[in-house]
């Protein structure tokens, strides 16, 4: 299979690529740009990259960003992050890649179990979490040519931890190459629809 | 109670002023204008609309639009229209009216159906609710002053049935006044973070 993995150089794309490489041709997409250079919060960049990648059986993202922030500070600038990059970003790769996806192709997002365990300033990035988890189970009835679609709900990774733990009081990290299988799952399973949930 | 109806002149919204007006004060805004005009895609509006309304113990919203779409012809144009209205218009009833709400007040806002039980063209539409649902969600532990807040996700009404039931083939329409019971439910009870789905 010929895989783009976007978001190839964060803490779980690494491993995304990490397992799929010895069986398949990885093309990694990230924003310094390994073997394509993309920013999926400007859909320009989104398009150019399809245009250099071409035609691809799967994929995959692990890119996107969104901002924590207290409720009671939260404004339109803060919450936009999210809905910039992690929801509509991930909505383009969709929209935008379908025409370079082949038959029986696969995309596979991410969201997260901040939406479904809510944590302190956590709902601007829940918001974006949820928009991408209902267009994935809504969008999988209406793909054409057997294409699939999924997203995976990791929880915060052990590499994360130094810099996010705080925020995650009480939670249990796992290796982010633990999370690498489930989209691992996504390209080479049969299910589409579903938000794989990493608890 | 002092509720703000906000959509008071929607299918939904006049039965949910008929349901709530024998035992409280009501004041209906919507895009006409009853009591007070608004325009829930646009934040100027929203501010406006507090500022004349003043304090208040509810808000419930049942305003907000999001487009039909195929996938495969849909757009940021399209999606768009979901994103500002349904889920940025929401977020920001909440997020500007905290400083109008009492003590132990309440914000309900509106999801629907077809983000649990896709329908074609629904994408765009699931999106923004899902986007409404995981924010109030997260929102819910961070309200300060005992505030709560919960989300509705009706079915297709009756009242819809002849202009929207080609999409939602083989459900069941329910009547509007059933659907208020349950924004009822979400004002005058004590549960907080819940879609109270109407299915």
């Amino acid at each position: 299979m010929r895989i783009l993995v976007v978001g190839a150089s964060g803490t779980i794309g690494k491993e995304i690529v990490k397992t799929l490489e010895p069986d398949h041709e990885i093309i990694r997409a990230s924003r310094n740009g390994e073997d394509v250079q993309v920013d999926i919060s400007s859909l320009d960049s989104i398009k150019k990259m399809y245009e250099q990648v071409g035609k691809i059986d799967a994929v995959v993202n692990a890119a996107g960003g969104a901002k924590f922030s207290k409720l009671t500070d939260m404004t339109p600038d803060i919450y936009n992050v999210g809905i910039e990059s992690k929801l509509k970003g991930q909505v383009n790769l969709v929209l935008y890649g379908l025409n370079y996806m082949n038959d029986n192709g696969s995309f596979t997002l991410t969201t997260g179990i901040m939406m479904d365990d809510p944590i302190r300033e956590g709902a601007a990035i829940a918001m974006a979490n949820g928009g991408v988890k209902y267009f994935v189970k809504a969008a999988a009835i209406e793909m054409p040519r057997g294409i699939r679609i999924n997203s995976v709900s990791p929880t915060i990774m052990e590499e994360s931890w130094e810099a996010l733990g705080d925020y995650f009081q009480g939670f249990k990290p796992a290796p982010a190459r633990e999370a690498a299988l489930l989209y691992k799952k996504s390209v080479l399973g049969l299910q589409t629809g579903k938000n794989y949930e990493m608890y």
